[in-house]
């Protein structure tokens, strides 16, 4: 496929375990142009994001410029980064980035994406799977940006359309509670959104025999099987799931499959005070309340059901070819 | 049964249809001994649900004293009555209570809770289909009755637990909604409170049909059915269900009939604040999170699934009994 084709995407990611196998699962697709990669905190610091996002870039050949984005919050402190979920160096901790070191490119991650977005009216589309601040920002510096991407696709939000609800709290998934405040920008802004939050991507499991069969299929599998022994064990003991959630991958997954997820349309609102903060909140179009926060607020799509063996089934085919 | 042996049970009621639903329900208990009625707003204004309460025990020869209750919230203020669900009159405009005025039994709903609850020691149920206003001053002026108390059984809240949410926005179900800040005390005190939200009273539907049959077996069914008419057609309307919720009348069976209902445990917390407000969170036992607003707080039971047609069907079978 030439390049002049293909769909244009920014990657905006805090790796992150299930961020790199979405990155690798991106730098399958043949459809896909990756015009950048932009970090932020989240499941590790922005110093430790940047420098993972780095590293899988040199590692696996991935033709993207890194940028480095916010390193806290809009309004809200900074929350401690999970290192009992993707460790202290934000890939397991099994090793691979312990003599390493690179400089991003150059340029905060916000104003690249505007300028990105501004170059490509109408084709760039911004894939987000960690706290929504460098889109947050982006609009702020460049509200015009809304109407110029060709879309927005979270993974982000527990919107307990499944009865799945948080994970950072009995309400909140960690990405939006990371940064409520800028995930409520970004949900209500008028640019098209579609957010698959933890409803669905929960029950997107590659289990352990699936990531053993990876593992031996290529370095791309090995290297994902290697930073995920943790997280694999962290899931069996807190959730008694036999595998890994492949959070990530299922947002990676709708830019190619769409076909793949079912989706309910409504605008979203994100708590952003008192014990509920940082929960996402969808009013669904034509039900009836009486004036209410989601009044005058655009229309989201929101990820009720997936095809969840499938977006499995198109993780291991694209980590396969890899080799 | 001797009186001596029943359950003695306080209703805590705003009627309202279904709670003069419930309330028919519960006199044909024989396990039952209703010590008092306390109303509260809600459906209507308390002076409007004391002179239903009032009139649904003189026309059905209920043997207990009305005593009238809470006017307003404790914190926020009064959210306007629900004309367009239960009527001006709280009992669907059907005209019975036009001509109608009784005086209550002297004494404030919240005091008269402390008497009954402290005369009876361990042998009192709390049955609350309505704001919890008058249980939240009752616990005020008496923390004792906490420990006093057989039970507290609550139809109120939304859980999310089958993926249903609120009814007064969003998140929120609207007894929690009306007065969040009393919910949230009810459901923080020690004792033992049983909550029968949305979740399951929306799935709990008396048919028309049902209703027809009820209307034609006697004068109790024939009076539900009246007062029903735009009740079940708004029903229709909004949420194209063909028939009734039984939101009230699901709590009062739970009373009697327990095993109908599927129940989970964990402390709930009301959001008093901001978009959620009048939210019900339960954090499920066995659930981690970092430190969070559920810590230290006594776990509760949530109905997650019921017997939907059981539950239904004890109904019918009660109605019948009243002839």
């Amino acid at each position: 496929m030439a390049d002049t084709e293909k769909s244009i995407v920014i990657f905006d990611t805090d790796p992150g375990i299930d961020d790199a196998m979405a990155l690798l699962f991106l730098k399958a697709q043949a459809s896909l142009k990756l015009a950048a990669i932009t970090t932020v905190f989240g499941n590790a610091e922005t110093d430790i994001t940047t420098r993972n996002a780095l590293y899988l870039t040199q590692r696996f050949g991935i033709d993207a410029p890194v940028y480095a984005g916010a390193t806290r919050p809009l309004t809200i402190n900074r929350r401690p980064a999970p290192a009992f979920i993707h460790g202290d160096d934000g890939l397991g901790d099994a090793g691979f980035t312990r003599s390493f070191s690179a400089q991003p490119s150059e340029g905060h991650a916000a104003d690249r994406i505007v300028e990105i977005v501004r170059a490509n009216p109408g084709k760039v589309t911004l894939l987000a799977v960690a706290p929504l601040t460098n889109l947050a920002l982006a609009l702020e510096r460049a509200p015009d940006i809304a109407e110029l991407v060709k879309g927005v696709v979270i993974m982000g939000g527990a919107f307990a359309w499944g009865g799945r609800r948080g994970n950072a709290t009995p309400v909140a998934e960690a990405n939006v509670h990371n940064d409520p405040h800028a995930a409520d920008k970004v949900f209500t802004a008028a640019w098209p959104v579609t957010a698959i939050g933890l409803d669905v991507t929960s029950h997107c499991v590659a289990s352990r025999e699936d990531a053993e069969e990876l593992a031996a299929s290529g370095r791309a599998g090995r290297f994902l099987w290697d930073i995920s022994r943790g997280y694999e064990a962290l899931y069996q003991r807190r959730n008694q799931i036999d595998g890994c959630c492949l959070h990530d991958v299922a947002a990676a997954a709708y830019l190619v499959k769409p076909e793949l997820f079912t989706l309910r349309s409504g605008p979203v609102r994100v708590v952003t005070e008192g014990i509920a903060i940082g929960q996402s909140i969808q009013k669904l179009d034509g039900h009836t309340f009486g004036p209410n926060a989601w009044d005058g607020h655009p229309s989201k799509l929101v990820a009720a059901e997936a095809d969840y063996a499938g977006i499995v089934e198109n993780y291991k085919s694209a980590i396969r070819s890899l080799g």
